[in-house]
C-alpha cells in the first residue's frame, strides 16, 4: 500500500537545506539540497513509499495535438509498486494515459499541473474519479483547489525518485517547474518540467493570469538557467515539433530569454497575440482540477 | 574531414558475422554481431570517421504535425566533428531541422529514410542542396535513388556510434529498421527506428507499395521482436501522441502484431482504410529524395 506523507520542518530562513536520512528509512529526505529561492520556513516532502534502495526512471512524453500539450509520465520501475505520476495531463487524453499506465503495470499516485492552463482543461480531476487514491497537485500560489498544494522547495517522491518544486511565476502567478533531484541516485542529466515558463526557443505569454515579464525573466534566470547546462528542458507545449531542449541551449538560443531583461520585456510587450480562445473555459475549470461542475462532490 | 567508406567483405552464407577491429582503427567493424536474416554475401559498413574512443549519443525526436511524422536526429557528440544523421526528415521541416543541427554544432553527414513514404515528401533532397557533402540513404530494395543504397546487415557509422540495417519489408517492399548496436559502447537500451513496420500499438498498412501482411508479420517477428524487450521503439509516425514504446510492450499490447499470423492478416485485410491522399504525389517524389523535378541535376 502506498502512503502519502506530508512532512514539515524548519530550515534556514535564507537558504533551504534539507537534511537526509538513509534511503531505507522513512521519511527519506535529501542531503545538502540548497535552493536559492526566497526564504521559506517550511519544506514539505511528499513521499509515496520507502524501503527500496535502487531506483530507475521510466519516462514517457505524450502529446495532445489540438493544444500542442505535452503530458509527462514518470515512474520508479525499480520499486515493487512502480509508483508513477503524470505532469500536465489533458482531459481529452485521460483514457489514453490511464491505459498506458495500466499496460506498463504502474501505480498512478499523483496527477499534477505546472500551472493553471489557459489553453486546455486538465485531466487531473477526471483521473481522480477513475484512480482510487490518486492525489492531485498544483501550486498553492495558483489559488486553485487540489489535494496537495505545493510550494517552492517541496519534494514530491514517487518511490525513491523525486521531483523538486521551483517557483517560476511570470506566465501565471502560480507557475512552478518540477525538476529531478541533483543527488547521484536520481536521473542524470537532470530533467526540468518547465511548464510555460521556459519553452523551447520560446516562453509563455505574460499578459494574462497575473503574468509579468519582469517576474518571468527573473524566474527563468534564477531558477532554471542556474541548473547544469545539460539539464533537459521538457516544456508544457511545443508548436513546431520539438520535444526537448537543454538549459545550455536555451541560455544561448532562446530568442527571448537569452536577451537582457529590458529587451525581453520589450519583446513580450509587442507580441500582439490574440485573446486566448480557451481561457474563459479552461482557467475556471483548471482552478478546480478540471471539474468545474463537480467541485463540491469530487475535490 | 569526415569520410564516407563503403566496405564489402564475405560472410557465412547462412548467418552474418561481422568481425571487429579496434575502435581506433579504420575501418571499424563489430565483434560477434549475428544477424538472423536471409543469407547475403556482402556487408557494407558506412563509416564517417574514426580515431576517437569514447562516444556519446545526442538524440532528438522531432515531429511534423500534418502527417504526424517523427524525424530523428542522432549525433556522436563525443567525436571532435560531432557527426550527425537524420532519419525520415520532412520537406516542410528542413529549415527547422538544419537550424537545430547548426545550433547544436553538429556536422550532418547522412539524411536517410526508413522507406518510400506515401504520406509526406522527404526532406533528404532539399537538405543535400543546403549541406555540402551530405549523403542521402535509402534501401536498395526500395528501387529508389539515393547516394547510398543500403541492405540488411549494413552498418552506418556516425563517429563511433552506428546503426545496423534490418530489412523489415511488408508495409513497402523496401522498408528497413535502423537499430543501434548491441555492443557495450553503443547506447543502452538499444533504439530501433522502425519506420512504418512497427508503430506504437499499430503498424503500417499493407495494401499499397508492394505491401504484404504475411511479409510484415514475419519481418516484425523475426527482426524486431527478437531484440531485447527493453529496446526502445521509435516509429516514423504516431497519431495519438505517443512518442516511444518498447519491444516488450509491443509484443504484448500491439493489437495487431501480438496476434498469430492468420489473425493479423485478417485484421489487415479488413481495415477499410481510405486511399492514401498523398500517395500519388509523395511516392514518385520520395523515390528520388523528394526532388522529382530535379532528378537529373541533383541526385
Amino acid at each position: 500500500m502506498l502512503r502519502v506523507h506530508l512532512l514539515r520542518f524548519s530550515v534556514s530562513p535564507s537558504n533551504l537545506f534539507v537534511q537526509s536520512t538513509k534511503a531505507t528509512a522513512f521519511p527519506r529526505l535529501l542531503t545538502s539540497t540548497k535552493l536559492n529561492k526566497n526564504s521559506r520556513s517550511q519544506v514539505r516532502v511528499y513521499s509515496a513509499s520507502s524501503g527500496f534502495e535502487s531506483s530507475k526512471l521510466l519516462f514517457r512524453q505524450l502529446f495532445e495535438k489540438e493544444s500542442s500539450t505535452y503530458t509527462y509520465l514518470l515512474a520508479d520501475v525499480s520499486h515493487p509498486e512502480k509508483p508513477a505520476l503524470l505532469i500536465d495531463p489533458v482531459d481529452k487524453m485521460v483514457d489514453r494515459d490511464l491505459t498506458l499506465v495500466k499496460e506498463l503495470g504502474l501505480k498512478l499516485i499523483y496527477a499534477m499541473n505546472t500551472h493553471v492552463h489557459a489553453d486546455h482543461v486538465t485531466g487531473t480531476g477526471l483521473m481522480k474519479g477513475k484512480v482510487p487514491g490518486l492525489k492531485s497537485i498544483i501550486s498553492k500560489a495558483s489559488n486553485s483547489k487540489a489535494d496537495l498544494l505545493i510550494e517552492h522547495g517541496d519534494k514530491i517522491y514517487f518511490g525513491n525518485l523525486f521531483l523538486e518544486v521551483r517557483a517560476t511565476p511570470g506566465h501565471t502567478c502560480g507557475c512552478v517547474t518540477y525538476v529531478t533531484g541533483d543527488v547521484p541516485d536520481q536521473p542524470q542529466p537532470r530533467m526540468a518540467f518547465t511548464g510555460d515558463a521556459l519553452m523551447i526557443r520560446g516562453c509563455g505569454r505574460t499578459d494574462f493570469q497575473g503574468g509579468s515579464s519582469h517576474q518571468l525573466y527573473n524566474s527563468v534566470h534564477s531558477q532554471i538557467f542556474t541548473f547544469p547546462k545539460d539539464t533537459l528542458v521538457y516544456p508544457a507545449h511545443d508548436y513546431r515539433g520539438f520535444t526537448v531542449s537543454s538549459v545550455g541551449e536555451e541560455m544561448v538560443y532562446n530568442p527571448r530569454l537569452s536577451k537582457d531583461e529590458e529587451t525581453f520585456k520589450s519583446i513580450m510587450e509587442n507580441l500582439n497575440l490574440a485573446y486566448p480562445k480557451m481561457i474563459d473555459v479552461a482557467v475556471p475549470a483548471n482552478m478546480v482540477c478540471g471539474l468545474q461542475d463537480r467541485i463540491k462532490t469530487t475535490i
